[in-house]
């Protein structure tokens, strides 16, 4: 038995989530489903992280356990070929030792999220990022953001129905790059609560529209009361974009 | 009656083309019948180049003629409304004088052609750039990219139904740039002939995996016959970037 890490991409558009789901198909099965087909052995798959149904991944990462010895090229086209016309991609493997998980033994994640922030609604970006029409001062938002980095209580921004035992976390990067039109906010922690990051998202967004000024952001954050959150920005503007051990 | 630019976003990985076909839904058609829905007005649009079924634009252009008064942000988001859910939207709208054409007046036409090279299988580049598996050498491919540049007969890389009157035409830029596993193509040009940019990166391409060297390259090139030519590139990796009037 040999454990190994994947890292995976997809488009989450179209499916529940990362993790099995009664309602649809996820990442997850897509990818059990293709091993076992390959390998013609039983495998769960493991993954850093669970992201929410129509939410991307440039680089997620997972542990798997198999017995078969495996060749790394033969097995990333392999099951990529039986992953067939869906959306999602094995990008590497790599041997990994017993006590590796990719969820524990995660140092470090980031996500990106995308903003669209024009007067014309999304062509090529459609499912890929948030349509914000009003125009965002950027300004105000790099701002809000510095007030998020470092150690706090981010239950503010944490879903009903998170499992975590604290609400504390460390940001380490909570940054701002525009470009043109799009707009780009990039996140990294050891862990992130349940929707933490779509949750500052719409928050910081909230600023951006000149609903909330810097000290209101300041004030609701501070409160860690779910209710002062501004509505969560959709799912479908957010990346898990790299899992870092 | 007034004349004006509007400039077009498309995916067109699920259209037949800029063009009218009796074989499906072009993106001309979708735009004369969401203008004709919000201005209750038959309206031609005139573009600027014809894309092939599933070429994509990140900025086509065209011209319209109207008679009623309009403004221009209602304009492009009721007409935008009126596309609904098509992979189609309005960016912009100009006023222009009645001998303004858009595909006449162009004075140049810039696309991207999209190649990822790695190898994996694509997720988040599904039917939106060329997936190559095998390593291309792109410092080959930028030495046959330079031999494009300037005057020249480009018979080897037009389409057998190609209409333009000559074979010759100005390539004023031919430059590659390589990000990780990303290879963008970029072609600028007073006007292209048919199916020229998708030849030439099939060919590109050719010397990029070392089936061609690059003076059988330039064999093929100067021969001018269209049955020297690579297969050509894929539709869904080339972009309409720009069109400079």
């Amino acid at each position: 038995m040999q454990r190994y890490q994947i890292k995976i991409e997809y488009d989450g558009y179209k499916y529940v989530g990362w993790q099995y789901q009664k309602n649809g198909l996820s990442i997850q099965e897509i990818l059990e489903k293709a091993i076992y087909k390959y390998l013609n052995e039983k495998i769960k798959v493991v993954g850093a992280g669970r992201t929410d149904a129509k939410v991307h991944a440039i680089e997620q990462s997972a542990h798997i356990d198999i017995k078969k010895k495996i060749k790394k090229d033969s097995f990333i086209s392999g099951v990529n070929y039986f992953i067939g016309n869906h959306n999602v991609s094995i990008l590497d493997l790599k041997k990994r030792k017993k006590n590796f998980h990719a969820r524990h033994s995660a140092k470090r994640r980031t996500y990106h999220y995308l903003i669209i922030n024009r007067r014309s609604s999304l062509a090529l970006h459609k499912n890929r990022a948030w349509f914000v029409k009003k125009k965002l001062n950027t300004i105000l938002m790099k701002k809000s953001l510095k007030l998020l980095i470092g150690t706090h209580d981010f239950s503010t921004f944490r879903a009903a129905s998170c499992e975590a035992k604290s609400p504390i976390k460390t940001l380490e990067k909570a940054e701002l790059v525009k470009k043109r039109d799009t707009i780009k906010i990039i996140f990294s922690s050891k862990s992130f609560l349940q929707q933490q990051v779509r949750s500052m998202v719409g928050s910081i967004k909230y600023v951006g529209q000149k609903k909330w000024t810097i000290t209101e952001f300041k004030k609701k954050f501070k409160s860690k009361k779910r209710f002062n959150c501004a509505p969560p920005a959709p799912a479908s503007g957010l990346y898990l974009k790299k899992v870092l051990y």
